[in-house]
């Protein structure tokens, strides 16, 4: 950690600074500059709270020099994870390290019909992971909020026939055990991100965690909230780009591909994209889905609806299930070409 | 609601978006221009999901003429709402219509003796609301979280004393029924603003709740999520703008200030103004204090700590005991200007 | 300026940077933390680009300490610049220091009995500086682009009759010469901030000059913008305060108001707000105006037209001159609050 | 175009606009719903700028139904452009309708010496036109601003030698003419997006034109922008993605892929990207470079420098020359998949 002084600071603010990190357990080093004082921490800076030094009169900046994020980081963990999802039935599918996810399904379980018809034609497809709905965080409360534990009982049942693990959506603290019964991966949506009570009570269960980026989140917010799952000893987590706000109205959010890179030098943690949410516009999705995997992703998140215009939430960001059959087909040829392997499911019993 | 067709939109497309608002039990026209097919909505378009129809092949955008928030808007009750904060020994204090809200504390409470100094000397400069967090949402796991129940008795106990109204932040809805026992007003911070759950549970109770603005949320969010407490029967809500996300990484957050007379505009509930949060440079808040008394807030909020570099949490934006005084001199000055009215707290018993 | 390496940096590349930091000139100091190492360069860091340091293997981050505008910088100039606009028939209004600019008028000129009846009325209210676009820069290349010279003769001759000085803006470095002939202040718009040619040419007169921020960029950014007209050797700058980029569509920019307290900090320049552009919308500009009041502004610059749905550029942002009469009055108000003066113009002949 | 009416708007009010739209020759269809009145133009509502309309009391919104931009739409000109850069010496490379740009070069022109050098590396690893800039548009006046006519002369001369076209930007319009007669490309840099005045110039030459998205432009502000340079008659114009403003400070600007295919969607004119100025950081420039590729973009451009760390200007965002060489053997497997073409320059003379 280095402390910037202000121009005008004095010998006793300098002393001031010195004497609180001191107190604080740590050592300091004092360089006066020509036109400023700067003052280095010598020790373990995440004893130190930024926060409380940037408080002392005469402190201009305080720069750390150490990721606040342990667990999640690069430095504590150089090898890429590998992060498996589902067991029995459903056998794991790999993602990070060389895997790539394919997570595909509608936005919100709405019948076990439609689940079924869109879960064989999707598995056809090359997808490996199922997901869909059962608890919706709509931005209106006279919006369709998702069948319940309907919905986590169709999706379990739908997955299991087509060997495929299932992902949701968790968006209650009290249900997070109710949601763990039924699924093999816990989804924690962009709202929920900086949901620092949802965050603690996902990370106490074992199961792989499913971390949206928030859309006003940097890429240090997003690994700071994997943090606090891992801090609870849970460090199956994968992370998901899926576009942030902008001031471009043109798409919903924009999708920042940049962050897929980023995410792999600072941290050991799967990411993957979601060029459905990133861009809410079907036409759009196969080109981002594509440069989400030349990116080096370690997977893409496609919403897939058989009749969109019937979609009970979001139908026009999701594709038809022949247009996900063919970007499936480009997207093999550039993950062949980046070297990566996307794991099967298990044996279908339909 | 305005439904526009792309150029190249068929006869057949017409018709299917016309049958499906039927379906829905509404009516339309349709107008076909020289350029674009143009097909009006007739009938209350809150029973539509433009999602639905944005969904159909053929349609290039879908423009309500409704808001999508009733309860909150202006149409639903033309007249500003005037809150009332709290009762019995802290007799009420007015939010909106006329009566600007003066809320002020330290960021966290901390222990006893720091509240009451605090307490204290904010009373005497004309603070009429004291506020103080229990619960802490942090960035990091590793910060201070907060003292939990222990500080809701220490908030109380403080606002009983001084005859002030207290104001903390709820972030698990497992917490509402507890913090209410302490509390005179509920508050839902930033990152919660999306927090669907807690927004259900915080409509089910009757205090007055402090909403903020989340970071990165539009005027249109804000304002649905203050519908979402107001549809479980929840009519007293405070809207708080606090800063927004920009490019400029020189303050912490961009401090919407046309957000206040867009807000009255929309809505009749009171829109007040945290410059502690909006700036997070105790410089800025008094300037961007007084600058939102002037556009028309409905009262102030800001961070008062004895010893910022003591701070458990937030400590370099808040101002000093004695910097809260001096603006608060200004304050009264430009609400005069502005014809407002600041509630006088109930008679302190210390 | 402070060098901080990559916790992977070897001696080699830390022998390599202080070499570098050498070769420029200057002299380093190295402290080993147990994490990283720093390098502190001492001496005049306007010497070395960071640019250069940051190229270097090993390299981290690099921290400048000082400014980079150099004469624009409080540092280099303690007391608050004022700046005088006009002479002779208009003699000098002053704005900074104390004094406000009230900059009015239309967007563009478009006819000497429009400027004439504007200008007569927004002088009785108070108005002590006349605008007028002559060459408009447009977004479309179909729109009106202004009257140019016969603009600028209309602008020159109205302001003499009212006795007021003229601000318009220059679009071109090759008409610099011919802007000059006529107007009293030079404004450079908000998409020709970083216009370098533009704000080069400008320099070399000796016209005060109304910088306007670009529209996504940083008070740095603006200053630095200020320093390239001020390295030419005039330092008669104003900026102008008149909304950035944001991811809200419901205004056409979000006034940063927050940004007149932080360049008085930074700066000796002066500061005003321009509520028209900010916010592009009428019944926005009153409450906005005062806010930029009352957080310090030294003036404030509003768009007026008598008939704004036949104005030939941006009509909808423009105040009506009875509405412009309304918030003088309190504007007035707020200033006598904050112990500001407004310069009158020189008598009118008319 | 659609005016939608405030809910309050009265028959008088409507009669206006109706009388309004007549007025400038086109004809309307008035249809009140049951909440709000919205009136549609017939005709070529070019004809309107919806400012007037805007500026109507009683008028809400106006929603333009036509692309802005005329003749760079796909509307006008279905297919796909085919933009040739250089001819004689340095023989014609296509970019667009199937033919990707390999553009490289370093950021400024410095030398002879380096820029051989450069070229020689860059054309042996597959690029196909030269890039090096000899006025360079800086924030600090205080920096280096380029060799000028010297260095457009070495480019000339470097290009002409390894038979590449050379492309490099200008940034004032009283230089157009000079620049023209050395260079095969005119490259507008993202400062000088909405520069009217100098994209007005460009125009009227015949050169082609790389246009490059300023930071704060949204996807319909660049149309526009190729519209200024096309209304005057060249219509070689390839535009250029390279970063835009965003909240996150860890990378320069925030990379918008998803532009690629909105533009290829609203536009026939050729869409390439720059990774580069869009991350600013090496270890970014790679993956973005095979995303851009494979979301469809129509070239590449990448700041190449043998010694970044003496670059005279943004040398961090700079590859090696072998780092080069390594992205573009990834770069043609990707184009393969994709199925396009990268032409080739003419034969060297060295």
């Amino acid at each position: 950690m280095i402390i910037i002084l202000n121009e005008s600071a004095n010998d006793e603010q300098v002393d001031h600074v010195v004497a609180k990190v001191a107190e604080l357990g740590l050592d300091t080093t004092v360089s006066k500059g020509s036109f400023r004082t700067v003052i280095g921490v010598i020790g373990d800076e995440s004893l130190i709270q930024p926060d409380q030094l940037e408080a002392i009169p005469g402190v201009a900046q305080v720069v750390p020099v150490m990721p606040a994020y342990k667990l999640a980081s690069r430095e504590a963990h150089p090898k890429a994870s590998t992060i498996e999802v589902g067991s029995g039935k459903v056998s794991p599918v790999k993602i990070g390290g060389g895997y790539l996810a394919m997570i595909a399904g509608p936005c919100a379980v709405e019948s076990a019909e439609r689940m079924d018809a869109i879960a064989s034609s999707i598995r056809d497809s090359g997808a490996n992971i199922l997901r869909g709905g059962a608890f919706k965080p709509r931005t209106s409360p006279y919006s369709f909020q998702g069948l319940a534990e309907e919905g986590l009982e169709i999706l379990r049942d739908t997955g299991d026939r087509y060997g495929m693990p299932v992902v949701t959506e968790v968006v209650d603290p009290r249900l997070v055990d109710l949601v763990c019964q039924y699924t093999d991966m816990i989804q924690l949506g962009a709202r929920n991100m900086q949901n620092f009570v949802l965050l603690t009570e996902v990370g106490k269960t074992d199961k792989p965690v499913l971390l949206k980026r928030g859309m006003s989140a940097t890429i240090k917010d997003l690994l700071m909230s994997a943090e606090y799952i891992m801090a609870q000893g849970n460090s199956n987590v994968v992370l998901c780009e899926r576009g942030i706000k902008s001031f471009d109205p043109a798409t919903r959010n924009l999708f920042d591909i940049a962050a897929v890179p980023q995410i792999q030098e600072l941290s050991h943690l799967p990411i993957i994209v979601d060029p459905s949410h990133a861009t809410g516009r079907p036409e759009l999705i196969p080109p981002c889905a594509l440069a989400g995997v030349a990116a080096g992703a370690d997977g893409v998140h496609i919403e897939v609806h058989n009749k969109p215009e019937d979609a009970m939430s979001d139908g026009p960001q999701a594709l038809l299930p022949e247009q996900y059959a063919e970007v499936m087909v480009q997207i093999r040829k550039v993950a062949e070409v980046m070297g990566k392997q996307i794991s099967k499911p298990a044996a279908a019993t339909v």
